[in-house]
């Protein structure tokens, strides 16, 4: 698939190395191609650089890995993205990691939803650091990536998308449930850091 | 330990059978001792029925195992559970699992604090279903329960007593966590019913 990720930071990084791996057309939407970090993933993973726009444009699939606070402008330069299969992979975070500034009777989602309206949008890639989406084997075992969004068709990409990379993809329902997937990130986030276990920690849904 | 177990239902129950099984003291603290399904459940485990005040009057630890709309009243009829670790296994569910009543900037387990305010308070036993509470084993893998808290020797008791009934217990801070593990709550209920996944699935914090 074409896949333009919005962002090259540690999450669009692991999203478009491990993508680029499994086959996928990758170009990395950014306001500087030229910035020696984004040469450095182009050269290692045979992905294009190309602006917020034009990786937009050319996509079928448009994964926004942006800091929350830049993810409306982001929308805004990546063109509307009418019809096309947008991942959000942001999370609300609130300064020093103290909460969500977006949460319980909405989400960050549905906030993406709302400024591209005609976007098929999925929230997924957004319950783990960027080390399980480089690498979610945990001793054989698969990590459970969480989506939900409210085209079924969409769904179906995420989850194979999601595949791709080694995860165990799990449908949440619809885009209202980022009001519960956006609290298992912070969860994710608080677990790793405040409570000291580190990133090497995975989310599993297992099955009985 | 000397646990009192407000509420006999589905939770109250499975917790009640395994503490007892585990060796301790239970007492289900219910409106109506002669209940048959209370009687079926004393009979069974070995554990006491007395009133909502007898049972956490005796108890070192004080597990509120009600429906959400009926917690304030077990709290005052507890006596105010002064001194106490109090496990608060509730979830503020919404009419027809809609959403959750509290959250984001409080959560059902702040509320039970406010009502409680000389409790030692843990929200916990909320994540999952009694189905697994009765037996977290999944292939022998243990399903994990978090918990969190403000008191540090309550929740290390809290850990024990997951322990007990064959949990992987995970500390994940503050009672504050609570507007993170209710969201979590909700999600296993999801997935459960709405999805169609069924009971029979749980959580897992792997660790690489």
């Amino acid at each position: 698939m074409k896949i333009g990720i919005i962002g090259a930071g540690s999450v669009g990084g692991a999203l478009g190395r491990g993508w680029a791996r499994a086959g996928h057309e990758v170009t990395f939407g950014v306001r500087d191609t030229s910035d020696p970090k984004v040469q450095k993933l182009v050269a290692e993973t045979g992905a294009r650089a190309a602006s917020v726009a034009e990786a937009a444009s050319g996509a079928e699939v448009v994964a926004l890995a942006t800091p929350w606070g830049a993810t409306q402008d982001a929308v805004k330069s990546a063109g509307g993205l009418a019809g096309k299969v947008v991942f959000d992979c942001t999370n609300p975070l609130a300064p020093n990691l103290s909460g969500l500034t977006h949460g319980f009777d909405t989400s960050a989602a549905e906030q993406v939803a709302s400024w591209a309206p005609q976007a098929r949008v999925v929230k997924i890639f957004n319950t783990t650091g960027a080390n399980n989406m480089a690498n979610p084997d945990y001793s054989g075992v698969a990590a459970t990536m969480f989506y939900c969004g409210n085209d079924v068709e969409a769904k179906a990409t995420a989850g194979k998308l999601a595949a791709d990379l080694g995860f165990d993809p799990v449908d949440a329902g619809n885009l209202e449930q980022a009001r519960l997937l956006e609290p298992l990130a912070l969860l994710w986030i608080r677990l790793a850091y405040a409570q000291g276990l580190g990133r090497e920690i995975a989310f599993k849904l297992m099955r009985r």
